[in-house]
This record gives structure tokens, C-alpha cells and sequence, in this order.
């Protein structure tokens, strides 16, 4: 038997648990898109902003966050701006970050919107494949960082105030849960999912930081935004860390059973628990100010004379001495 | 074949996981006997205390809990006094509460420690099957708050300077991921495994907080330690919470793939997360005196002018208006 849409008598293509709906494809982009901004509102994330700059690899997500930023754009009044990061990934041949630059191209084109791409071998001489092979460092642990750094700069480079990242609920659920289990408070502390503009670094928001992946990839699908199929190499390896990958798992079994226990989560610690720990574990407002990076001249804790990225640049590079 | 006691030549009886040992009986006795010390040594649970009232139900936890703090008791130069409460728990004609104050005395007898029985009907005129059927609350709610009043009342009458209740691992951890789900930030600062006395309460501490139910179960069977093991006829009606039961399910789930993850949550919690929201959220140190009760004269949040027991037992029962 066919479920209709909770809406209409139309067959529903997705149920939302969390809501109690099942909804057709015209009702589901409608949903999609009105909860996408109810979220940017509840959290005033574009307050002030005016020029955005979306970061894009390609995926589902952040394809799926440059559509809905390029369709507000507008009535929000702001201007925007793509970053795309190519880090050299090419392990057995995957070619994997050729073909992610290639769609997130074919994504801009496509809206219009103009963009930056950062070759990471050419800017800064190493290739995330030669960190997977020289740094005793987690691979994704050195790509994540590397890919911060490169936004930060390059996104106030160009001018933009704000920078929107696409993390999903999973992802975020995920590293929240992480954090309460191994304790890692610092780092809890600093996840927002709207970061002010600080001493050095441009606002960042998350807009899609309540949104199930789930329905990313059926809005992605149903509005045939192209995106970048395969998985990172590096990923498909499991070097992943081994207790995020079972508690993402359990994660969403648990959303399985008790629809909405991501948002919940997610929400609660955003606005009860974080707070409380930003003022317990944060970094204090007089450790803010200026401390530079020696090499690079980015925003570096205090008592750290060379950021982590350049530390890890010096390590992979030889160019680097010439500087 | 037969799985070897990681510390001698024996057949095992149980894995520890998060320990990577499996242990003999002998073996078994020994380590969980003195991770129990050790866990009362590293968080002082019983600096200062001289008379301690050991919360005892009838069931696996709370007759292991005093059988340990028993065989320790001399070491600290602690008195120990039991406290049971016939709840007035009979539905379905299960006797469920004249069997565990049988259970409870069998215990008492058998190591010789002095107890007070305390019958709710006799002292406050009702029982929980009266409140299970009049009130609306959930009843699971109106028992856990009823002992709490009681426990809590009695142990200062008796005279005891410290409380141990016998909350195991995994209660705590079910209770601090359902926080973190629900939000519910004000229990979760409360939620310590020792409490100092203030102002109208004595010290509660918890020894087993740290200990997985299966071992306790493990050390309660072969220790032939006396212990109910009908459940609850309210918990088996699943009265309870349904998210309470799920997540208990899927933390203890967690804990077979990733040994360890419950006391590791539960430590983080009360170590790091704890401290940071009872700043934020806890009873400010000004309200913590002199609010009381006007029925019983017990500590009574500020606003209240009658406690939560009052007001249920109020509702409960017509004689407490000749009060």
C-alpha cells in the first residue's frame, strides 16, 4: 500500500518521524525549505552579514547549503561568495578531489554564483595524500585543520563577514555525544553553531546544523543537485576514529527509535549545556587578543608562537624554510 | 572451549572489557572488591563519616552495597545502620514489597547490622498502590520521591552523619544521557555521587556509581548473597518512561562495542560537565537556608511553603488534614 502525503493525496516519497509526517515531493521541498529558514531566523544567523561565503566540497550538503543560501540570498539582502578546497586527495587513483572540485564547480555555474578554488598543493606545497603518508597525525584530523585554516583566510581575503559551513544534525549530534563521552570540554566549549566574528576571525555560522542528513540527501536527489557521490578514500579505510563511528551508528539508531532524539540533543546543548561550559572551559576574553602566528600571521592560542597549521606545513615541506 | 582467568590457571566466569580481563571466581571477588575501595577512596566518599545509614530495597545492588560496606566498615571506623522502606507495593497480589523487606532483613541478620524498617501506610498513611490508582502522576515519579523524603528523614533521626544509596553504573549513565537528551539541566547539576550535608540534609554518597549492574549481579550470585529478584510490578507494566528505556538499552548496547563507555561518560560528567552546570544552574548558595517545610519542617526549595511529599501525601490521604 502506497502512504500518502500527510498534505495532499499524493504518495509521500519521505516520512519525517520527528514531525509525524509523510510528505510527497512538492510538500517535502516545502518543508525543507521553510525549516531551513526558521532555523536561520530562531538563530539570527544572518543578522549583520553581507557577504557570505559557503563552503563547498562537492558533497550533498554543502551543494544543498549553496542552493538554499543562493534562493534566500536575495530577501536577506546578501551577497555570496563560494570556497572550494581542492586537497589533493588521489589515493588508489581515486581521483576523488578532481571530481569534487568538478561538481562544486558545476554547482556555481549552475546558480550563478561566483567562487574561489584553493589548490592547497600550489598555495601551501603539500597534498592531504602526502600528509596520510608522512604525519604520524590522523589523516582527517590534519585535513579537517587544514581545511579551517584555508576558510578562515581565504573567506576574509575575500572580503566576506561570514562564513557558512554545512554541517548536518548527524555530524553534530555525533560530535556532541563524542565530546560528552570523552570529555574533550575544550572543544565542546567552542562548538557553535553561530560563532560572533572574534579578534581575527570572520563570523561562522552552520546553517544546516538541525537538519537531519536524511533529508539533505532527499532534497539534494528530488531537486537533482549534482553532487559528488563517492566517499573520501580515507574514510572508505576506516581510519576514522573507531568510537565515532559506533556512536554515529547508535545515533541514529536511537533516531530510529525515539524521532528526535538528534535535534533534542543537538538543541539542548546548544542552548542549556554549552553555555555552561563555554564559561566554565572557554577561552577567556583576555586570551583573545592578539596572538599572531610567527609564519602566517593567523589568530593562534596564546603561548603558541606557530599556528598548528603552519607546524604542520613546516613538517611536510621543504619551501617552507625559505620563508 | 574454556575461557582462562586472565590472573591464574582457573576457568573464567566473567569478562571485564573495558578491563581486557576475564576472571575466575576468586579472581572476580578480589578486584571487584577493591575497585569498590578504590573508588570510595578517590572521591573521599567517607572522610568525616561516622554513622552510615545504607539504603537497602532488597534487590542485587543494594544488598551487595551492604555487604560491602560491611566488610570495609572496620577499616574506616564506621557504624552501619540499614534503612528498608515498605513501600506498600502489592499489585497483582505480587507481595513485591513484603518480599523485599524480607529479603532486606535477611541480609541484616545474617552480617549482623542494625535496621529500622519503615512502613509507609503505618507512618504516612498510604502506600503506592494507593498512589499508583489516585494520582496522575507517574508513580514510578511519586516512589522514587517518596523514598527520597524518606531516606533522607530517617537516616538524621537515626542519627547518621552519611547516606549511601546503591545506584549503579548504569542507572547513572542512563540518568545523565537522558539529561543531556531532555535537557533537564537543573537535575543534572544535582546529580553528584557524593553530596555534602547542607543546611537540613546529610551527605548522601554513592559507592557503586562507578560499578556495571553485571558485576554487581555477578559478585551478589557468587557471593550467595540473598537478594529479590521478582521486578517491580510497576517497571514491568513498563510504566516507566519509554525514552528512559530505550536509551538504557542503547547505552548498554554502546558498552558491549566500546568497553568502558559508560564509565567513561559518567566520569566526564561528574568531573568535568557537573561542576560547570551546577555553576550555572545549581540552588544558589543563599537559597540553600532556611526554607522549610510548614507540615513536616524538612528543607523545601525557596517559593515552597510545603514540600512535594507533603503536598502528595495531602492528596493521598484524609488524615493529614487533622495535622
Amino acid at each position: 500500500m502506497t502512504v500518502k502525503c500527510s498534505k495532499c493525496n499524493n504518495p509521500a516519497i519521505i516520512r519525517i518521524g520527528y514531525a509525524n509526517l509523510n510528505l510527497c515531493k512538492e510538500h517535502f521541498i516545502e518543508y525543507f525549505e521553510s525549516r531551513f529558514e526558521r532555523i536561520i531566523e530562531k538563530y539570527k544567523m544572518l543578522e549583520g552579514s553581507k557577504k557570505v561565503a559557503v563552503a563547498v566540497s562537492g558533497g550533498k550538503d554543502s551543494t544543498t547549503l549553496l542552493h538554499l543560501m543562493n534562493k534566500i540570498k536575495d530577501k536577506y539582502g546578501i551577497e555570496l561568495i563560494g570556497i572550494t578546497i581542492d586537497l589533493g586527495i588521489n589515493k588508489h587513483e581515486s581521483k576523488y578531489s578532481a571530481k569534487s572540485v568538478e561538481y562544486a564547480i558545476k554547482n556555481y555555474e549552475l546558480l550563478g554564483v561566483k567562487y574561489k578554488i584553493v589548490k592547497v598543493s600550489e598555495d601551501y606545497g603539500f597534498t592531504i595524500d602526502d600528509a596520510a603518508k608522512k604525519l604520524r597525525r590522523p589523516v582527517c584530523s590534519t585535513c579537517g585543520l587544514t581545511k579551517r585554516y584555508i576558510l578562515n583566510k581565504v573567506a576574509a581575503e575575500l572580503g566576506a563577514d561570514t562564513l557558512a559551513t554545512a554541517h548536518n544534525l548527524n555530524d553534530t549530534a555525533q560530535f556532541v555525544f563524542h565530546g560528552y563521552f570523552s570529555g574533550d570540554v575544550e572543544n565542546l566549549a567552542r562548538l557553535r553553531a553561530i560563532a560572533p566574528a572574534e579578534k581575527g576571525f570572520i563570523k561562522k555560522i552552520k546553517p544546516l546544523f538541525l537538519v537531519p542528513e536524511k533529508e539533505i540527501a532527499t532534497y539534494a536527489i528530488v531537486k537533482n543537485i549534482p553532487f559528488i557521490t563517492d566517499s573520501c578514500p580515507y574514510v572508505a579505510l576506516r581510519l576514522g576514529s573507531r568510537s565515532q563511528t559506533i556512536l554515529r551508528r547508535k545515533i541514529e539508531e536511537i533516531e530510529d527509535e525515539l524521532p528526535g532524539f538528534m535535534a533534542y540533543l543537538v538543541e539542548n546543548f546548544e542552548n542549556k549545556i554549552r553555555p555552561a561550559l563555554e564559561k566554565e572551559y572557554g577561552i577567556k576574553e583576555e586570551e583573545k587578543e592578539g596572538h599572531r602566528c610567527k609564519i602566517c600571521g593567523m589568530p593562534t592560542p596564546p603561548g603558541r608562537d606557530i599556528c598548528s597549521f603552519c607546524a604542520i606545513r613546516l613538517k611536510l615541506t621543504s619551501a617552507i624554510n625559505t620563508i
